[in-house]
């Protein structure tokens, strides 16, 4: 168990009707003018977005809107809201959406106080500073990406057909209102990219290169289990309650680090190498239809399946805890395999199930699902070079041949 | 899943050394002047007080010292604080020790504020003011109590015969240091009654009446499982930093409400009667030598048994996913029993192998072993009543009747 420092402080909102409360909250916090972000509408058309703004004025909150926000989201928007943030006064960056909305409204937030390009702050020619930042505070719409507590943010440049992630821990909203109902009108297909999401945020983190942490080992791989069991429940019938808050819920859990704490190879890193996150970027970066859920769903059995043999007791304890699955023991079993084809075959059908699991939700299996062929291989390798650089990873440090290994087998 | 909210602002320091890093780390938040509170004696034979104060006056950070805090602490002492406090003008309160200690700063923290006598506050004739609070810090040398994250304080009263909980979310500490290094001096029984508080803080919140919230339960039975495995290591090597470093984390994720969100029978409120804590408050109330985590080792197997039937699904999944336990299906397995009765073995089994585990680690079995005998149940239901009233719990309500039956079934 590695050193870590670990501070998590978002305030959680959660339940029936939380959508309600949002200005009460921001006015007893002392908040005075909003700058409200959104996506491409879906939160006009349900409605959710007229109950956010009724609360701030029903409070006196002053409020801005700018929305548009698409998944995969852009720096131009960003710039936008750091013009229009300080061109209204906003003391606060209000996100209504999911994680790219969430993640443009913390780009903003770090955005404002910096002279600049904001682009500069991703491209790590400066560094965001605290003074001047806004907070930021978030209805979630989409359970998936976990921005709603995490330390991440995610932009895209298309010029530069880069897509950047950008870790502080000031990024951390100060409030989150999760409302687990308004998962209820979510097309399957996003509640199942979001499931997908979760689970790659956690796996991320427990296939990093640090032996047993049991504590953090168990919750890891108990809310996998939990999602395992919820999602199909909430694909079934999207208005199970339950399962919904479940889902919601474990979308935090799933990126605040809780799952991850003394996982970090390094004092005080982060825990994980984001190998499969690295590869899955470049798809979405390059494809910007790709939701980044589908594109992990592809991408993290084909990099399991590469590297499971330099941390196979790894594999096999995540299959053990999450689905079960024991490799055959030959001699008590009385079948005719070596030890080494056991542990083999145990990894194989854990990994097997996994993707079975996200194939189920409706997830692709491959690459041309999405849309990806060959030919497009290079050009992902070109700016994953650029990205990561040309050896990364921390279970199995992985080189561009390495990586174009991976995308070719999910094909 | 019920509505909740969830903050959680301590900043967690956690690792080999940060005993070291105390100063450097308050100075860099602004502190000029802490209370240092600290138990009897141990901290000074480790050591760990002087280091902790050389930090401190390396960043010239004054301190003033009050020693002294015996388990189940008393609020004579508190009360020292307070006016100590005051006087040197603490900007900080600033705790050397494991649930005791922390307790007691957190008493000292909330009572300088306050004009009355600071029991006031526990008798709950005055209320908790956040303006004036003193904020708590802690260097946490006894995973146990949890108290280095929770909401939670509890003092005794000797004159009055009473310990009285005072929870509030004002209690939690800015920052805990969490240096898993300090538990390698700690005497056995010390550790295994660490344990057993925190696997009952667990139990208090997954046996509430809510039915299941998979994510908050898989963490929950994480935590107990991990725990399961890591004590016997750390109690056969005390200097097993993992075993050690497993079981310190543990203890804070076991009451900082991350394994009992959803839980909550009333929408915003705690999860879990604590009908268990309420019975062994009054042991250690009238019997202060007793351990607190050595009282919950009889109390809660016993609370176990005599209410399992009223939510029998709870207990067997409880079963299940700590300790892997299943009914046994009649039909299937080939054996005599009822569905009723195979519902009955797997729980029993369950209970039986909690206690065999607590027994295993050096926890007593009954009251007896802790001095306690049939001649003092009627003390301990008398204040029973007056902290609990004359019914109380969540999962099933226990009369004085209901309690005096358990105390008896342990004797």
């Amino acid at each position: 168990m590695n050193d870590f420092t670990f501070l998590l402080p978002t305030k959680f909102v959660f339940g029936r009707g939380v959508t309600d409360r949002v200005g009460a909250e921001l006015a007893a916090a002392g908040y005075r003018h909003a700058l409200v972000i959104y996506g491409q509408g879906s939160v006009i058309r349900t409605g959710t977005l007229d109950r956010v703004l009724a609360t701030l004025d029903a409070e006196g909150i002053e409020h801005t809107e700018l929305g548009g926000v698409r998944p995969n989201p852009e720096v131009g928007l960003v710039r936008e809201g750091v013009a229009l943030a300080r061109e209204c006064g906003a003391d606060l960056v209000l996100a209504v959406g999911g994680g790219s909305v969430i993640d443009t409204a913390k780009a903003v937030a770090v955005g404002v106080p910096y002279e600049g390009d904001v682009w500069d702050l991703f491209a790590k020619r400066a560094k965001i500073v605290a003074e001047g930042k806004l907070p930021v505070t978030c209805v979630l719409t989409i359970p998936a990406a976990g921005s709603e507590s995490s330390a991440s943010c995610v932009i895209s440049n298309d010029e530069l057909k880069l897509k950047r992630g950008l870790s502080s821990e000031l990024h951390r909203p100060v409030v989150a209102f999760m409302d687990p109902e308004l998962a209820f009108t979510l097309p399957a297909y996003q509640i199942a990219a979001g499931v997908t999401d979760m689970i790659a945020h956690i796996m991320e983190r427990y296939f990093s290169s640090v032996g047993p942490v049991p504590v953090t080992d168990n919750i890891a791989c108990g809310i996998i289990h939990a999602l395992v069991e919820e999602a199909p429940r909430a694909l079934a019938d999207p208005r199970d309650y339950d399962a919904q808050a479940n889902i919601m819920w474990a979308s935090t859990l799933a990126h605040n680090d809780i799952a991850g704490v003394g996982r970090n190879a390094v004092a005080g890193g982060r825990a994980g190498g984001w190998e499969c996150h690295g590869l899955e970027h470049e798809l979405s970066a390059h494809h910007t239809g790709i939701t980044h859920g589908a594109g992990l769903a592809v991408v993290f059995p084909a990099w399991m399946r590469y590297v499971w043999r330099s941390a196979p007791e790894r594999f096999l304890s995540f299959g053990r805890s999450v689905f079960g699955i024991e490799p055959v023991d030959a001699e008590a079993d009385g079948v005719d395999v070596t030890p080494e084809e056991a542990v083999a075959d145990a990894v194989t059908a854990t990994i097997d199930e996994l993707q079975a699991f996200f194939v189920s939700m409706g997830m692709p299996r491959t690459l041309g699902e999405l849309g990806v062929t060959a030919d497009d291989i290079p050009a992902l390798l070109e700016t994953l070079e650029q990205n990561k650089g040309a050896v990364f990873g921390d279970l199995q440090p992985l080189t561009m041949d390495d990586a174009r290994a991976i995308y070719e087998s999910c094909l």
